[in-house]
């Protein structure tokens, strides 16, 4: 990661101790990615193994969370951070409640894969759905690097990508209604499609959110519930 | 609330920051609670007016969110909090973050509502519905108190409740999924009354994540990702 974007203090210590909470964030982003990989596996190629994986892999992602968070506490009692290196430490508590979310997302996508394990994949949009999760995994992929460098611009692009997401998540979702419409006997395999491809577009909100907090860090300002194109402009502009 | 939950400090000024933030973090959990009541208002009842209150009013819970974080950077930053009363900002930095997704649950509830006003409400399970969401009211008032009160019996019994909720969930999307299978020209509003049931069901998961962090915070001990029984001990037991 690009240090010059950290306050340097006279304690090596402090910085190792940085430096190494978001080495930490990166490593459970790396795993979560690892999880969401192996849910689309399941989910678009019907990889049984892959999809039992997900499922028994979830509780080192939970494990992740909770260590962060103690660190976290930790550096706030003893180091008491301000300024950015306190934004740092928010941006860090507010990001690992979003990974985590993320991979329950995941270990959702992999159980309703292990449901749809004897289902004919060519008659729902699985096309389209492996098109959303390479969309995904793009996203979340994004939002990490933009993450490990902080750096708005990306987490701006990476947001945009989202909408896009968005879009291309609705008209799946048409798509899905029209069949159950014109198979009733097949709603809960259907619906089971529903659940999964909902939670890859929540997957992609998520990773939008971890880039709000990259923005929030880097310019010192909140852009939750603002428009994309105020986000877009907090981000680039020079005020600070 | 009890304020001999409350580490007294020498400066009252840092007692009275404290409590504001906490009478801050009630008032926005009064508001997230008509949120919901608004919303089951239209969606039981197909009360326009209450469906259209909703979705036009949760900007005001994100601002809380944003002003409530503001707030908790800033008593970090100058009070420098240990102990107890950094373990309340993080619990503060965290509930608020679920009440704003309650919210925002709330409001697809709403959105839900305004697209089944034409709709018969005799034909779905519209009375498990309505029961399942006096549950959840009942739910997430019960975290609200247990937070304002910091009672981590209180947090578990909420807890307990949100597992009854989440089998009265699984009842009705069963029989959503029956309907579904029955009347295949009804595909999109019934697919709408599974989004609300869905969005109920996550606000008894949030609220029970608040119940949590009212354990976190009185017992000094994370209590997220265990089971409901390894919970009630660590809520109730006397180590610490």
């Amino acid at each position: 990661m690009d240090k010059k974007t950290f306050t340097q203090h006279i304690s090596q210590q402090y910085n190792e101790d940085l430096e190494r909470i978001v080495t930490r964030v990166m490593t459970m982003g790396g795993l979560v990615e690892q999880q969401l990989e192996a849910a689309l596996d399941a989910l678009v190629n019907g990889d049984q193994e892959k999809g039992e994986q997900v499922v028994t892999s979830d509780y080192k992602i939970n494990a992740m969370e909770v260590e962060l968070d103690e660190a976290c506490t930790h550096i706030l009692a003893r180091r008491q951070p301000t300024a950015s290196d306190l934004r740092l430490i928010m941006a860090v508590i507010k990001t690992i409640t979003d990974l985590e979310r993320i991979g329950d997302e995941a270990e959702r996508v992999g159980r309703m894969a292990l449901h749809l394990l004897d289902e004919d994949r060519r008659r729902s949009p699985m096309a389209e759905i492996a098109a959303l999760g390479e969309q995904i995994k793009g996203i979340l992929r994004g939002a990490l690097d933009a993450f490990a460098r902080m750096d708005s611009e990306q987490a701006v692009r990476v947001a945009q990508e989202d909408i896009k997401a968005d879009a291309q998540y609705d008209s799946i979702i048409r798509n899905l209604v029209k069949h159950l419409e014109d198979n009733p006997k097949s709603v809960p395999p259907v619906l089971d499609i529903v659940w999964a491809t909902r939670s890859l577009e929540r997957i992609g909100d998520r990773s939008r959110n971890i880039c709000e907090y990259v923005i929030y860090f880097v310019r010192g300002k909140d852009v939750r519930h603002i428009s994309f194109e105020q986000m877009a402009e907090e981000a680039t502009g020079d005020r600070r």
